[in-house]
């Protein structure tokens, strides 16, 4: 029986020059599997067809984006992962669903291999290869793009030689990923790190320097998840579309920065994540009135190491899975009302509430109706302060 | 012989009663010692008239803005500390200097009491008590405002018995701490965490929704230190006072959180910090360019642990010194420079060079003189993912 | 209606003496609440009794046995937890546990207040008070012990006074505190550090420098829990008590230590908890075999971190309930078996089997079957070290 | 002229066949590096003289022992590093002395290469790599036996050929690195993770279960250093040896462990390590009496991660320099005297004393001079348990 082939297709040039080329290369069926992730652009039919056009024996299309908004973007908001304090994780958390579908697609049709087209020294083969191996680890896994060395360039001759329906002229300078929790940005420019990213750089957000009338907001969290937004009920998917467009007009969620790759390099990156950023924002506000101080000084340091688990590739691996089950578990509370004011590039909370407040008025007010029974603190404070006391006294007889 | 106290004074209302107070109270003699970090107002000459107005027996004035910026500021921007991932530790940071500076006039003027005038239910009054029983650990300690309930009205009518010299017409509906690592204020309506903040609160930074022009500055760093803004040589006291200026015109730097205090209640603050915001942000980009990987993430677990302890009061702590040589050693190769743009609030790194960077654009770049050898990714994703392989693996027999 | 006021009673001279000082100083009425954790002793109906010839209107004993080993030692079990890697938290266990009975017990009769016998310096106080704190935070406590400095002499003087029915006479050298965890003995003569323990302090092991022969088990685990030693079927309980027995027959488990107390202070402790030591010794090794690397990195810092706050009185906190969380998720692979050989203090593994084995012989051997592909290798190394190797290429040229 | 290439060499068969073969295979001229970590065995000169009769040019041999002991095992011993708690890292910290010294070598003879002869799925290769990257990373790396493929058949053939002065007759059924901090051995018959060692197994070990006298000893520590054994002034290596011996000849310091390594298999591992174990417990035992509380928790997972960089071959790494200079600051009040008995594979602390002691007998003590006022405690516990008991309240009205 003929070996089949499941190729990550994006419908741009590198992966519909793959399915000839897989099959030639191999003698192999090619599966082109495609999934909506919230990035836009052509629709699903179109890509498809393209890549029968192409010569794939199967194309499968999948709107995944209410999938990615509440089995990967949701657990990224509720940890607050921010790689390197600042970084969405926006590809990172794209891969390990789209290598789901691929797995998936794999073994409804027999496919014994599973192709990508990144290149080797990014992030993204690590994502896809490690996921593979953990959802299906009996799969081959080929990369041509890595593997083999293509370039744009052979990509072209290729497509052109066997007439190809791909439209090969309009080439962006800029390297893109983009789905509904935000966008990537490299471009040759940029490689040098003291050029200031240009305004065309942008799609997600608007300039944040132009003048404009603030937006205002309120975001209700039930139990760490976003329900609505200005009393409208919502779904995770939509909440991020609305913050996304909200946000975005506003100019909130641009990032340039020098980041740690896990090949070992650094590279600069330019991100938009207006959605994300704002409902992290929010999120984060509603767990400082909700999670309790020991467990919200842990929760920083286990959501620092999801971030890097995630960004590292390891999504399907059991340290994520028990850290998700940490992270859940401090989610129940999260539950109430954040308002946001989105205005010139910030998005900053201006009030929150909840029945599930762990701030007590009575307690930190300065004014009437104070229940604090300051009498306790001095104990407090001198045993608080004994180790260091005893250490000081050693140190100074020493 | 006459005992005597020493008298962390503000030159305010509290703590000018607190003078006579405590000599009546006690029969001790009573040292004033006013501290200046650059918390503006009255010259320190006034304050120290005031005191020995008061009834001191001594009055000591300081200018301690450069040992503050040097000795206490300088770490903190080192550590890029945040607590709570947000707060520069305005108030937390200044309270060491002035137990540093009340336990040396202690000794010199032969004092076996240090008085401060802080409340049973906020941070200072670990931080100061804890930082004495560090420094003297055998000087007793009195915090009449807590321990003997004093209020304002309290104060106001003993002030008006005595005819002391102080105004105490102009009830201010703030509680304000400043220095010049920044700005703290509380007041009664914002402890309704739902009510925003509003403009009047401000006075270190400019309203970040009004138009303007762009501030675009660039910083030099020699170590991990502050040394040049705009080419020009600066001491870390001028560099913070001048982004104070430049970065507060823009509006950057405020923050309006609900924290976690060490007494065990959540808190509504209020701050602007515009020098300390815009200098961290700066220095963060410069070791993100700098640090190596590893060690920039192990720094952010160090960096939150420094960020507590400092903020509960450990200054002057075993674990706080040992962090500190953590922090000293990675700053070593954190040189070069950092152009930001400062607008609306914002303060947006835009461009980062340096002699000592990580980042290297031959490994980096997509396009020509690319040196990264692709034919190393496949063994590593490989290894990599192994753990994770294995375990889904034995997960699927399960 | 009368005041009721549930005592934690132990049977011994200071609870009993303190409910009729309780009666006496309040005009409340007492309930005694004795719970069994396998301390051993008295068996609770004599202890129910005396509580009630003390003048207890109500003696609640509850055998917590069981409850205690599913509930409290197991979760510890899990988490291989040792404060300071080493102390089994022997007390610490045992007390949110006793909490647990004792509000139940306010609860059930209408008690407004909780008292204890504990003193004010150690770290028992504050399990108690914040346990009770989290689960009836509207109890009032009463410390009678610490707030009212008891002391055995007054309590003797009161008993005899009244005539109770206590036994005085036989004032033990040492103050004990055990259940089925493990035991805890402290004695003047071990307050100074450099005295060694003499014999006679322990009890629930024999001298391990004694000649015996060794004794080899094996223990069987399903998901984290102790199901079998040597084939048969246990309870945790009776595999906790088995262990004792034998454990302790080999001079297993026997701990000397200075400790980080809670209130501050250092303090000598002397051990012995056979059982749980051999438990955590097998349990911890078909964790090696059975937990993947990153998740077996990671939870040794939330086994430290669920030890620290166990210790520090913080069984019922938000950060506990998330952390054990995570301990849960990855239990569900540690299934297997376990030999061991018990002999001159020593519990050695000695073999590991397990159908959820993440050691693979294929790809560990050196022999023939080796499926390991050392060509991935190259790649692996060179990518892992690239940071290091860029940092250093900049170091050397700075 | 001539390429030449620096061989780390054993004297054993396969790196005296690596010296013909890579000269053969590259036409480069070998130096052979031999460096003495205590490993025992042949003196360096016979070393040094089969490699020239093998066909090196030059035959480097060094007495490293008091480098290694000050520079490598003392920051392991100060670190307290255990691998997964257990492994005190035997071969992991002779690595980057043995790189050091091949780096220097390639310095001064010219050589453009080091080779070494780890095979492919083994910590050393990695160890090797990268520690050459880092020291010299213009140096190529050759690994003759895991690039191709080299096995022990192969080896002995090639021997025989050419008449190399080897004997290679007797083959070992162990696979075993020693050096002065220990001794790691693997075999065939312990790939099955379900069978003990055998007795022969043990070199540095005495058979603990036999029957013996107690060896009791007194190690004196100055800032973390041990310098003195029973009063008697040592070096390092002195010490360690000293205690190779004494501790050895109790049975003490074998381990037998499931290991995760770096390349990403778990592998069975044997290791004795007398010296280093008792060392560490003894150097523990005093941190805990002379560090205070918050330094030695912050500690632990300041050791976890040194002990995981320094197994995963990151010696030279920046976040290794920094964790170092964290280590050092805690040293500087490490000093006084432990007393330990030494039996029946057991090394177990008896007794503590310290001028820098921590321990305060009059705060610790039960009985008279008691200087703790308890009066203090009752806010302390309050204020401690506020955090959780008012998330207790929040749960309860949920």
């Amino acid at each position: 029986m003929t070996e089949r082939v499941v190729l990550a297709y994006s419908g741009g040039l590198d992966t519909s020059v793959a399915i000839g080329w897989i099959a030639e290369e191999t003698g192999a069926e090619v599966i082109a599997v495609a999934v909506d992730v919230g990035q836009g652009g052509e629709d699903l039919e179109t890509v498809r067809k393209r890549a029968l056009a192409c010569g794939a024996v199967e194309a499968v299309v999948a709107d995944a984006r209410d999938e990615y908004a509440e089995q990967y973007c949701l657990p990224a908001l509720q940890a607050n992962a921010l790689y390197m304090d600042r970084y969405p994780l926006v590809s990172a958390l794209s891969r390990p669903l789209i290598v789901k579908h691929l797995t998936d697609a794999a073994n409804e049709h027999g496919a014994t291999a599973v192709a990508h087209g990144c290149t080797g020294k990014g992030n993204d083969q690590v994502r896809f290869e490690v996921g593979i191996g953990a959802l299906a680890p009996d799969l081959k896994v080929m990369a041509p793009v890595r593997d083999f060395a293509w370039t744009r360039e052979k990509a072209i001759a290729w497509a052109e030689d066997r007439s190809l329906p791909i439209d090969v002229s309009k080439k962006s300078p800029y390297s893109i990923d983009q789905n509904v929790w935000g966008r990537a940005v490299e471009t040759g420019f940029l490689e040098d790190i003291w050029n200031a990213p240009v305004e065309d750089v942008y799609s997600y957000t608007a300039d944040p320097s132009q003048p404009r009338d603030a937006d205002e907001l309120v975001i209700t969290f039930d139990k760490g998840v976003p329900v609505a937004i200005d009393g409208e009920t919502v779904t995770t998917l939509q909440a991020i579309e609305e913050l996304n467009r909200r946000a975005g007009a506003q100019g909130v969620g641009r990032l340039d920065m020098v980041e740690d790759r896990l090949v070992g390099i650094k590279s600069r990156e330019v991100y938009e994540a207006p959605g994300a950023m704002a409902l992290i924002t929010a999120h984060q506000e509603l767990e400082d009135v909700t999670l309790e101080r020991d467990a919200a000084r842990f929760k920083r340091t286990v959501a620092q190491r999801w971030g890097e688990l995630v960004y590292d590739g390891l999504w399907f691996s059991p340290l994520k899975n028990a850290l998700d089950a940490f992270v859940a578990d401090t989610q129940q509370h999260v539950t109430g009302e954040v308002r946001m004011t989105l205005h010139g590039g910030r998005a900053v909370v201006t009030g929150r509430r909840s029945q599930e407040s762990l701030y007590d008025f009575h307690l930190a007010t300065y004014d009437e109706g104070d229940t604090f029974d300051q009498g306790l603190a001095k104990g407090f404070v001198q045993l608080w302060g004994l180790p260091s006391k005893i250490a000081a006294k050693r140190d100074q007889r020493g």
